[in-house]
């Protein structure tokens, strides 16, 4: 179980900064901690993401689950699925649809693929066996 | 704060699954949890980092803090001078010095980056105010 | 997630005392921590209001729930529907009834408005998706 | 002790909203949830605060303590000075002096009144004995 | 809420501390913590009670309820429902039937008196409003 | 460590309810929960403490520290401490010195007494070694 | 209730590293924490197991359940019943067949025996009662 | 950090339940859950640990740290440092002197070993750095 009092922090690039706010903060409802010229930083599902401004690439190869992405996998069912009713209610992208991977194994897990702006990969998992989650 | 019973994840690149092992279990301490032919999954201070296997790029470019990295940032300032001392006794890799950056501000942290062999860049953190550390 | 040893704490007007605290602690089951010749303090729902004694207004507008009202969010439904039941078992003043706000949006929740003898409304929540708290 | 899944939640009149995520976001260091048109929600000290839109009054009465105003208890005197310090770094406008109130009594404590820039109060205190948060 | 750290303590008379081992320990499950000619020490549901040998009166009124007896009251149906099973498969001594109290009202909750050798009387509670626990 | 959800609960006989309300709440800083004609019930340090009205005795003997008293056993000297301050800022009526019982011993701990107007002793202690808590 | 933040630590024999890793870490889903050339630890559910390496010996008796053996006691049936489905998934060897032992009795719990590939015995429980726990 | 519901448990031999519960109990502070004709079990430092009473043997070779030992890795220093006051205070049998293992590496600990009468082996740690408790 990790401390509640320490935070995981990824940095990501974006290429514009409003339209990582309205992904991150009005679609997928974190919030909205520091706003710099250059970056904002994000209260993502209790961790911090900081968004870096970076030039948008003349031309990007398509997104790709491996090796990049990132998210949250969720101790409780219900909590995955409180997700997939936000990403329905607000039509926020998804990559690929929702699937069950590992099925029949000790390791399977509900699996969903949401698909940023700057075509950042972030994935959130459930898990029937919590301690399949590391 | 995070919800204890939940886990960041990230996945990330790596050339070798062997040499990945020895630095984040044999010198970071961190575990690990499951191994597969392409990939191992560790608890990475309470969180999950999946390594996935990918072939070794014939010429990378120097790597560089922005726009990616990802790593902790500890509310307790021990817990950041505890991985200090892990690094030095353990001989880690460090990318450039331990550093205070936004120095007299109110976001005023202290600041470790390691390298690990695959040239992913990990911070750790710690704010003097804990509310700074989204 | 707030911290469980901070309170937040509120200050608001009341007319007469003995009043609040039939409607605070012989009603709505909060707890009298201190008293003063010209303020009460209560233990209102785990974190503080204070009513401070004012002179009653010769002639009050009548009260509306914006901008000002006050509350508690709670997380369990099962915390909702235990106030619906001690408002209805104890005659609890309400203002307007109990209805669903922003229906079929991610923001969906239950609200209870309550008013207390000098008016200030008190409106208690409770949410679908708990990432919606704020 | 309050339950930290829970959140009590207020909502005050502001007369921009521009101003108020400057205040509460950009120098207070709280974090922007939602913004409507007419209000934005904010996680306060990890408690709910929503300001909503109103005219600004033709002509206003100075503003004072009592009987309305607002803010966090803090439990750990070392959260009271780090508030302190952050509002020394970013200029936030105090109205009066931090003092200590109650001196010499079991209800001593030590208060700082801050005032947003549509004249609400914000009070945050520090008590030497926590039993008397309430 | 209290705080787990902390204990109550109560100090009660019994007539034969063997027979209140067999009691709190054989039959109602409590723990042994420190045995000394004088007294037993409990834990006693996470408290500790501390039994006083103290001589057999000549002559005892029949134990009431009002104004001394003691126990816990569980925040958790299930927890009251178990603590009914044991005193049923270990054949407990009850003092009088399992009943409802203040029904219909906010205060009401099930409640269970239990008589130890010593003829001090122990009340279990379960009430259906948790804030009414008070 | 006991469960922060449950309570400890004791009921005690009391001769005066107002005199009751004034020593636990005016002076002991313990919240008044509900107020019966017969009883009145208190959060007494996070457990429930019920005075119920009897008649006062027409002689009764001086009170004495066993069998029966009850209090809280601090896991922290500073919550001890702090106690020791408000008996002493708010002249709480304490029965026999503060004292160190079993120096030397593994037991050893700190302790104080009150005494409540119908003559209840309340025991507070603090332990060296919070495993001799029980 | 233990104390989260501690382990409990067993030294235990093994007759070969690699085997222990591929039983505890491959089949059972606990953690290897670190490896030397004459031992391995292990997070074993939360606690710590140290698996020693020591000689085969040339005859073993049949291994027995009594007196040694290891495991955990699960608070929830769900976690007792999510090893039960590891068990299956991964064909961990038994040590004869789930049972519940106590029937009928306040101690009732449901038992699993493992075994090891050094025959040491796991035995994993959940009590009807989690007050019988210990 | 593992899960404070749940319970590790290890049964081990002794030769006489008296003299377990003296060793045990008496001395090292742990308490007395349950009592058959032939084991005991123990709330020992918050897991479980069932002394089962065996025949003593004619000849035991002496006892050695490896490969079976059991006890508990302390996060605070000050409770390791609490478990050495209390083992002077009563004269528990020391397995040898406290040391220092693993000095000047990450792993460094302090270590306590205790023998209990049937000469099974307590090891008592706490290590400089938490994350190297497994």
């Amino acid at each position: 179980m990790r401390d509640s009092g320490d935070t995981f922090h990824l940095a990501i690039p974006v290429y514009d900064l409003a339209e990582a706010v309205e992904f991150y903060v009005g679609r997928l409802g974190c919030k909205l901690a520091r706003r710099y010229p250059d970056r904002i930083t994000l209260d993502f599902f209790g961790d911090q993401v900081v968004c870096h401004l970076v030039e948008r690439p003349a031309a990007a190869a398509p997104p790709g689950l491996y090796p990049r992405h990132f998210g949250v996998t969720f101790r409780q069912a219900a909590d995955f699925e409180r997700l997939l009713r936000l990403v329905e209610l607000r039509g926020i992208p998804v990559f690929g649809p929702t699937s069950i991977r590992f099925e029949g194994l000790a390791e399977e897990h509900q699996t969903l693929v949401l698909r940023d702006p700057a075509d950042n990969l972030l994935e959130f998992k459930h898990y029937l066996d919590p301690r399949m989650m590391y």
